[in-house]
């Protein structure tokens, strides 16, 4: 198997000690990734997950080393299927981790609707009109923009796969706070977990990871903030911790 | 006239170099009002300001340090209206702050509705449920749990009062950021700023601060996480600062 194709990079996920494929013009996973990763409940053994707009299939790839379940990863572009499908099988994580091309809109339909554990989901953050400012290629423009998937189509179509009781978990921007818990709420999932990323101490956020559980009941904990630069601009021991692993 | 009754003490408001009466069996003021004095946005001079469920006077005493716009407290236990009076005829204040005894729940139908530039309130936290499990006084009860006053009434009733375009700044407890989020909505706040309050780095946030404009558009922001205690106990900087200013 040829692993690399063009601009395409052979990448450390250090923390893991796994590898994946990233390419510069196509797509690379964010630190925004990482967190939900480390963020979102999952089971450890039994039951079933699914990382919607899955990317290059970072989360899957983070969320192997907390869980023995199958993950399945769901992502539109054929490009980026392409790039997750060759990371996974380089890990030799293929017998736990699936990559499926297919829209989210309306996937439960094909995946199947209530039997589903857990779901993540990293969505295309910003608003349509601002991709075209932007010298994006138009993958990067379609992963990162609600080009083909809105916020609450996420939300919806995340809250369609889960069993009650199961767990959704989101990042996103923390300007759209009240859009997402509206989102979830209509669509069934209570925000039990909050958590908010700030770049520095004393700046405002710019990260969020929120958490509903499918018919729960009202009860919300925000966690503990994650700062993710020193003053000098250095990562913090705690994101290094989260990147490197705890050697490092 | 007899500053104290009973067992009343004159505290002081260090950081504003004022002097607050409080009485440990009838109210004291919290972090939490200290907290909210120092979130709320307030006109600089033009425009007036109502704070609701007003207790002792601990909040329109600190907007006194902040804002020369006329500040109205609202109170429903006469003997707290008498606490907070005397605290404000003691600082010479009565010019700035006026004490009004009232439910909150129809006010603006007595103080006038859709009049004011911003709101401040602390409200009772607790389910009316758990006021009996504990030694309150008759007085600390009212003020602490939902029992002449929910959350919901809270804030139908701070929109009320406000012009389109003014601010209505809640402190509350974590648990109740949906609920919270929910009611502005329904009563026409959009949140617009939230910061939450942890009582050590790595713990769970116990105090959420939110402030939404009437009529206001979508978008929020996450101030930076406020962090009161160091690992040692002592407050940290940030709050001995709010506390006790900046000379000491």
């Amino acid at each position: 198997m040829e692993w690399l194709q063009g601009d395409e990079r052979l990448d450390y996920l250090l923390a893991e000690n796994l590898r994946i494929i990233q390419s510069p013009s196509v797509f690379s996973f964010s630190l925004d990734a990482v967190l939900l990763a480390r963020f979102a409940a999952v089971p450890k053994s039994r039951g079933k997950v699914v990382d919607l707009c899955t990317g290059n299939g970072a989360i899957p790839l983070f969320l192997s080393a907390r869980t023995k379940a199958p993950i399945l990863g769901i992502e539109l572009q054929e490009r980026l299927v392409d790039m997750a499908t060759r990371s996974v099988a380089y890990n030799e994580l293929d017998g736990q981790i699936t990559i499926q091309q297919g829209d989210v809109k309306g996937i439960a339909k094909i995946i199947g609707s209530e039997k589903y554990d857990a779901v993540t989901c990293n969505p295309p953050y910003f608003p349509v009109e601002a991709a075209s400012d932007k010298k994006l290629s138009e993958h990067q423009a379609i992963a990162r923009h609600e080009i083909h998937l809105s916020l609450e189509e996420a939300v919806a179509n995340a809250s369609s796969l889960l069993k009650q009781g199961g767990k959704a978990a989101f990042v996103h921007r923390p300007a759209r706070l009240i859009e997402l818990i509206d989102a979830m709420k209509k669509h069934r999932l209570e925000p039990k977990r909050i958590q908010f990323v700030y770049p520095k101490a004393g700046r405002e956020a710019n990260i969020l990871l929120i958490e509903g559980i499918k018919d729960g009941k009202p009860d919300i904990k925000a966690l503990p903030p994650i700062i993710v630069y020193e003053e000098n601009g250095e990562y913090t021991a705690e994101i290094k911790e989260i990147l490197y692993g705890d050697e490092k």
